[in-house]
């Protein structure tokens, strides 16, 4: 588009190839002390962190969890998910618009994830910049929220190909936003055929239970393997 | 963070540089034109082509209005912002996750801008990338939208220094999730002291109305200096 475009490109599918060496590190890492890994990706105010406060404590009496939050300037998130009781560590990115492994690796430190089953990362808000950086996670859901519109997989289709799930979230408000679910179904298929989608209400009484079971599914398969 | 960050920071810094002095030619051309350029930035589903698109049918029978809208793989808001019966052309970015002053340049081409009593460019849907970005606008529009939660102006406070106005938007449905009010004030006033604040809703009868007299004030007070 501009004159610079080549230039920043340049650096940039370098510093993803750096990236993905990390990140292959990383996962082989989780694999060998058996931590299965979600990340979870979305625009900013679309749910992540009230959709993973109430999974942290969901999943609490039954599994060993824990979760890495990113964000540009704040530790709020952290301390939401703190008190799910889970060990929870921010990650502060600046200026810096989404997670890299690096940033990931350095977080989880001294943890010693042979005695974590769960894993949680929760992205900076932004459906563009994390598309592109592989955490080393085995799962990555993609966040979409019932006032957001329906179109947004068609705006973004790269987070949503680069993505395992796709979470429609805040379902208990989508008659009062207007939302049109077979539009946004639509949609999603349209980018990404065959695409799993969940409805999900971190608000109403049982509105995690069908991602819930997906996860816990998914984590057996895995262990049986 | 990473042993990539410096690289990245050396060329981003060159790009800002010479994105700044198209920037300024373009503010110089809207200024020799009496062109008043409004932008608008948000997370994606803030509600801004909604916004765009009602601001635009009223303020067409009293102004001339055009707009230029980004976005990464659609023209759908350049159709539904052209329902307005104005001028109306798309960015497409690709990439990208903001506008940058020459694609601005590119899209205006042939476009008398001595025609055009005000252009509004209404950016990528993103609250990180765009905030580096003079795009020679003489308005800056924020918009945060009642459901994305009270907490994003600290989340993301560089988008909010850089803007002039914070429209709160999806005003009618407050209520229904939930938004405190006084909390969000809170949040941008500890990042931007005294920053203008309106309140609006695309879908409510006069809900632009703060707004466009808003608009209309600086608009005024352009053309009486």
């Amino acid at each position: 588009m501009s004159t610079a475009q080549p230039r920043i490109l340049d650096v940039r599918t370098r510093i993803v190839k750096d990236n993905d060496r990390v990140a292959r590190n990383l996962r082989q890492r989780f694999d060998d002390a058996g931590a299965f890994v979600v990340s979870l990706v979305s625009s900013p105010g679309a749910g992540k962190t009230t959709f993973l406060q109430k999974t942290l404590t969901e999943l609490r009496p039954k599994y060993r969890v824990a979760a890495l939050v990113g964000d540009l300037a704040t530790e709020n998130d952290a301390q939401r998910l703190a008190q799910s009781g889970a060990p929870v560590r921010q990650i502060v990115t600046g200026t810096v618009c989404h997670l890299e492994a690096e940033m990931v690796e350095k977080a989880i430190g001294d943890w010693n994830l042979a005695e974590i089953d769960i894993l949680f990362i929760e992205n900076v808000g932004n459906l563009v910049c994390p598309s592109s950086y592989d955490l080393g996670e085995h799962l990555r859901l993609v966040l979409l929220s019932t006032p957001e519109g329906e179109d947004k997989p068609l705006k973004y289709p790269t987070i949503f190909n680069t993505a395992d799930i796709a979470v429609l979230t805040k379902m208990d408000i989508a008659e009062a936003v207007g939302f049109d679910r077979s539009a946004a179904v639509a949609s999603i298929e349209s980018v990404r055929p065959g695409m799993k989608i969940i409805d999900a209400s971190s608000r109403a009484v049982g509105g995690l239970d069908a991602w819930l079971a997906e996860l816990e599914g998914r984590l057996a398969a895995r262990r049986a393997s």
